[in-house]
C-alpha cells in the first residue's frame, strides 16, 4: 500500500517537502536496460520549474535532478531508481507568521486535524512541489512508451471562462503549438485572451481555475483490466490525486450525458486492414480496454487557493482572524498551467504500468 | 493486486458473468463483531434489481444473496465473508446470433483483443450485472458506516438535458425523497419531466445518460491519504470503474473552473465550538483529506449502449455489418437510474475503507 | 492487500468454514487461453482428500469442486475463476460440548482474543480444510507452469525420527514412486516404517510431525526478484502460511550453518552450452532469483494438535479444565501427510506468479 | 507491489548500490508525533556497521544517516521519512578485473540473466549493504514498538558447528550480554570458541555459516492474521529476505517434527488473572496471530560467499576460469554476525506493521 506510492508494476514512492532539505522519487519495477540520462530528466523538469515567466510562480528553483542509484552505464539495471531534486530556494522563515491560522483551500486544517502536527512550511508535504518528482519518473516512464510508440500530450484546454479552439487531430502540430506557448495552450488566440486573464486576476491578487485536456497516441489495444482497474479508472485517481483537481471527464465525459446512445456509440469500422471506430466518443477505452483510439481526457483545476486578498478564517486556536499571505509569497497565479506537464506524467505512469500488466493478459 | 478486487483494509474481490451460474463478492477485512444478516443485503440488492418498473431493464432477477461464509451466530468473526447470488433469469441463447458482431458502445471488442476470448453471453464479466456484488458489499459497509453516524445518499441530478433541483442541506429529507421516486430524483417535477424522456427515447430504440450525485453525511476529519490515496481520488477511482461512466467531479468540480479564487475558497468559521466551512466549494475535502463538511461529489454516465436501433459496425472477422439487438433483449433505458445504489455503494465502500486506514494515523 | 488472498499477478482469495455451507477461492490475474476443466481440479483435490486411507483422517468429503465463473468454452476468460467445494460431511454438533475450551495447540484462544468471536465448528476459518482451496488453484497454476515445462512434486523425507532416502535426481521416478505411496514418500522402506509409527501414535491416542520436502524441476532462470520478493522468501512466506508448518529452509538449509563456504558454494560449469553449477547446495537461488537448477526446499510440520489424550487447558472463562476431544472426532495423526499436495500446489501458486511478474523484467 | 518494498502499513521501500552514490530508504505510513532523532538511527546503524572489529569486513563505512523528510520539529508528520546513507569508502575499481566472471554463491549470475545488465561494482544492488536502510527502518519501527513495551533482541545462537547456551527467559540480561560480546553472542563461553573458529577459517581464506535466534518479548495477543498472513509466515518472509539466509524456524521449528502431539502443544494455565501456556514450544504464535508469550525464531544463514580461496567457474562468455577475490578485498568472514542487528530489525518492521494492522480487527 503505502499512500506515497503510485502503480502497481511501475510503481513510484515519493517523498520530500516543499521546504525541507530535498524532494525526490523511486521509481520501483523499471525494466532493465532502458537508457536514461539525468538531461532527460532535467528537460522533463524544466518545463514544470517555476519561474519560467510571468504566468508561473517566481520562485527560483533550478529543480536540477541527481539520479541515485539504480542506473548503470546509462542504463536501467532493474534496481529501484531514486532520483533526488534538492530545494535550493526553500525560504520558511516567510510561514512563520502565518503557521497559526488555517489557510484557505489548503490542507494545514485537515492535515493538523488528521496528524496532529503540521509541516507549515510552504505547506511540507501537501505543497504542489511534491509532483516534480512525478514528471521526473513521467520522464523515465515515457521512454519506455516511446519504444512502443505511444506519445503523450497535455495542454491548457480552459483557461477561466477562456476555451481554447484544439486540433485534436493532428497530433504533432498540437504538441508542438503546445510547447511554444508560455502558458502550453495551443490556440494562440485563445492563449493571448487568457494570459491577459491571468494578468488582471493577479493584479486584483486574485487566482484562476482551468482545465487540462490530454491526448495518448497509438496506444496499443488491450491497456487496462476490468473490472476495477478499468484504464479510465486508473487515469482519475491518477489525475484526482493531482493539487487543485476537482473533476476528471474521459472522451465526451460530462457532454455524454446530453447525448442519445444512438449518437454517442462509435460505430466500428475496418481501415486499412484494422478495426477502428468511426467516431471516438468514448475516448480511447471501451470496458475499461484501450480501443487502439487516441485517449482523450480532461482534468479540472480550481483556482490557486493562495491568493493575496485578505480572507476570513480562524486561527488553530478557533478565533476568528484574517489570513494574509505575506509579502514576498511566491505562488501560480493559475495552478493549471504548471500542471500541464503533471498531467502529461501522470498519464505516462499510468500508461507504462499498464502496458506492463498486460505483457501475460493471454497464453 | 488483481483488478477484480478493491480497497485496501477493507477489500472486496467479485466474480462471475452475467449469464453464467452465478455472480458472487468475498469481503476480506471486515472487522469482527458486526450483526449483519442476509435481509439486509438483500433489502440492497433490491433498489438495484431490475424490473422494478418501466424505467429499468425488464430482466427478471430476484437477486436473493446467500451467504456462504465469514458470518456466525448473526455477526461477522473476522474471516472473510462470502456473498453469492444466482443468476436465475440468465438466458445466453439470445446472444448467439449476435456472437460474432462488434457491438458499438460494449467491451467485446476490446475483451477480444486482449484475452482471445470473449463470454458473449450477455456481456459476461463486461456486464453491468456485476454491480450487484458492489451492492451487496456495500451493504456490509454501510453498516459499519452507521455506526459512526456517516450516511450516504446517492440520487439522479440530470437526465438528458433535464436538471433536478436538489437542496443538499437536508439531508434527510433528500434521501426520503429519493427512495420514493421511481427513478431514484428527489425532485418531483423534474423527475415525471426525465421520465417522460425517457419513455420517448425508449420508444425510439434510444437510450439517455444521466449525472448521479451522492453525499455523505457527518464524515469525520481526517478521512483520505496524502499524496496519491487522497479522498477524491479514491472516489473517482471507484466511480470511474462503474459501466458506462465518463465522469467525476467533486465540490464545484468542474464549475470552479470559471470561478475566482476569492470566491471558491471556503473560508473557515467556528459553529458551536467546531471548525467549519462558510462554504462548500471544496465537496468535502482538502488537500485529500476530508475536511467534517459533507462530501458532494458527482458522476457522468453516458446513454446506454444497447439500443435497439440499428447500428453499422463489423463482425469479428473485419467484415462490415448492422449490428441489431435480438428481439426481447433486456436493457436499461437509461443506466444511470440503476447505477444510483450502486454510486452508494462505492461511496460506502471507499469511506469504509478510509476509515480503517486512518485507525493509526497519528501515535 | 487482505489476509485471505495469496499472489500478486496470479492472485488467489479463499473463503468458507470448515463446517459452514461450503469453501471456495477466487483466482484472480489468470491469462486467458487455458485449457482448464473441472475434472482436473478433483483430480487434484482427491490427492488432498481426507478418509484416503488409515493414515487420513476419516471425515468424508468426496471434495467435488464446482467452477462458478471464468472459463467458458473450456478455457480460461481472464475473468477471476471462483471455484466452489460444498461441505458435505460437515457436522457441528459434536464441536458444542468443547466450545468454551481453550484446545491446546489451536488457534480458538487466538482468534477469540483478537476478533471476540470464534466459529468452533471444527476449527472454522482456521481449519486445515481451508487448504483444499489451495489445492484446486494450484491445479490451476501447474497447467500454465506444465506449458513452460515447469513440474513439481513434494514427498514425506521424514515423520517423526524416521527419514526417508530420496533420490532427488531422477525426478519422474521420484514423483511416480511418491504417487504410489499411502503416505506420499518415495523410499518405500522408510515408508512401512513411518506407517508403523503413526498407527502406534494414533492407537497411543498421540501424534507425530513430519517434514515434507519439494523439487521444482526445469525452473527457467529468472523467477524471483530482489530485494524482498526473493523467490525464496516467497516460498517461505507460501510455505510458513500452512496450517502446523513450523520451518522452512532451502537447499541445504540449517545444514549450511555447519559448511565452510569453500564447500557450499556452488562452482558454475558449462553443460552443453548451458552454465549449470556443479552442485546444487543453494537449493536453485542465487540472491532470491531462480539459476536454472532444481528448486529444492523442505517444511516441518508439528504433530497434530488435536489428540485424543486429555489435555490441561482453561476455559474461556479462565477455569481449570481438562480438554479432551469428543469421541468420533475425525482428525489426522501426523498432518504432514495430507500437507503433501497442499505444498505442491503453494509452490506451484508461488510459480506461476513469479513467471508472471518476470514477463517484463528487461527491455 | 515493489520488489524493493517491505510491509503493508508500515511500508518501507529501500534503494542503492554498495558502491553508487548513496542507498537508502523511504518509510510509508509512520504514525505522526512519534519523536526520532538522527542520532537514534546512527545508534541502530553503528551495531551494523563493518570494521567493529576483526570478526566483520574491514570496509570502513561511517554509515550516518541524513533525514530528508517526514520529520518536523523533532517528530514524525506522518509524510514519509527519506533516510539516506552516503557511501563514503566506495570503491568499485576493484571489481573490475573479475566483472566478466560468474561469481560461486553470488547474485551476478542470476541478476546478468534476468536483467541483461549487471552493476558489478561490490555486488551493487545484491549487495548486504542494502541491510543498512533496513536496520535505519527498524530503529523507527522499534521507537513505536517501545511505547506498547514490545522488545525485541536477537543474537547468535550458533556459528559453524558451536552452539550457545542461551537462557531465553532473562530477557533483560540476555539483551545485555548480547550488546556486550563483539559477535552478538550471549554465552561468552561459546563466543570465544566462535572468534577462534572464525579467526582459523580466516586465516585459511574460508567462511564459515551461523544460526541468528530471535525474541520478541512483551507481543501483546492478536498480531497477525489469518491465513496468508500468518505471523510467522511474515516473519519467515523478512527473514528469508536476508541475504545468506538459508532456513527460518519458530519455537521447535524442526525439531518439532520428531515430538509428539501430547509433548509439543503448549498446555493453557491461568497466571495472575492472565491466560498463558505452560510451555512455549510454539514460539508465540497459533494459527499466525500472537499469544502473548514471547516469539522465538530463528534464521539459519549460509557461510559466506565470498572466500579468498580460488574457486572453480565460467566467465559472463561461458569460458571455464578460476574465480579469486581481488587483494585487498573487503568482506565477513561470517555474516551471520552482521546479519544479528538487521534480524533484530526485519522483527521489528514485521511486528509493527501488524500492529497497526490490528488496530480495526474488531467492531
Amino acid at each position: 500500500m503505502g499512500s506515497n506510492s503510485f502503480g502497481r508494476l511501475f510503481r513510484i514512492t515519493t517523498w520530500g517537502e516543499s521546504h525541507g532539505k530535498a524532494i525526490g522519487v523511486v521509481i520501483d519495477g523499471c525494466p532493465a536496460g532502458l537508457a536514461i540520462s539525468v538531461c532527460e530528466i532535467n528537460e522533463a523538469l524544466a518545463m514544470r520549474a517555476p519561474a519560467r515567466n510571468a504566468f508561473t510562480s517566481p520562485r527560483s528553483e533550478p529543480d536540477s535532478a541527481d539520479i541515485l542509484s539504480g542506473v548503470f552505464d546509462g542504463k536501467t539495471t532493474g534496481a529501484p531508481i531514486c532520483i533526488l531534486i534538492a530545494n535550493q530556494d526553500a525560504d520558511p522563515s516567510k510561514y512563520e507568521p502565518i503557521q497559526n491560522l488555517l489557510r484557505p483551500g489548503h490542507a494545514n486544517f485537515t492535515y493538523l486535524e488528521k496528524y496532529g502536527i503540521f509541516d507549515y512550511r510552504g505547506g511540507g508535504r501537501s505543497s504542489a512541489r511534491e509532483t516534480a518528482c512525478r514528471v521526473a519518473a513521467g520522464a523515465v516512464a515515457k521512454k519506455i512508451l516511446q519504444r512502443e510508440g505511444i506519445e503523450i500530450t497535455a495542454y491548457i484546454k480552459q483557461i477561466g471562462s477562456i476555451k481554447a479552439m484544439v486540433q485534436e487531430e493532428d497530433f504533432m502540430r498540437l504538441r508542438s503549438a503546445t510547447r511554444q506557448s508560455p502558458i502550453f495552450c495551443p490556440d494562440l488566440m485563445a492563449a493571448k485572451e487568457m494570459m491577459n486573464a491571468i494578468e488582471f486576476a493577479k493584479s486584483k491578487g486574485d487566482s484562476l481555475g482551468g482545465v487540462v485536456e490530454f491526448i495518448a497516441n497509438q496506444v496499443p489495444i488491450g491497456l487496462g483490466d476490468p473490472v476495477y482497474c478499468k484504464l479510465e479508472a486508473l487515469l482519475a485517481y491518477a489525475m484526482m490525486g493531482l493539487p487543485a483537481s476537482k473533476g476528471f471527464e474521459i472522451g465526451c465525459g460530462f457532454a455524454a450525458v446530453e447525448m442519445h446512445g444512438s449518437e454517442h456509440n462509435d460505430g466500428f469500422i475496418k481501415v486499412s486492414g484494422r478495426v477502428e471506430t468511426q467516431t471516438n466518443h468514448a475516448g480511447g477505452t471501451l470496458g475499461g480496454i484501450s480501443t487502439g483510439m487516441p485517449i482523450v481526457a480532461r482534468v479540472a483545476f480550481k483556482p490557486t487557493s493562495s491568493i493575496s486578498i485578505p480572507q476570513k478564517t480562524v486561527s488553530t486556536e478557533g478565533d476568528d482572524a484574517i489570513f494574509q499571505l505575506p509579502n514576498g509569497s511566491r505562488h501560480d497565479p493559475c495552478v493549471a498551467i504548471r500542471a500541464v506537464p503533471v498531467v502529461e506524467a501522470m498519464a505516462a505512469l499510468v500508461l507504462v504500468d499498464a502496458l506492463l500488466m498486460n505483457a501475460r493478459a493471454k497464453i
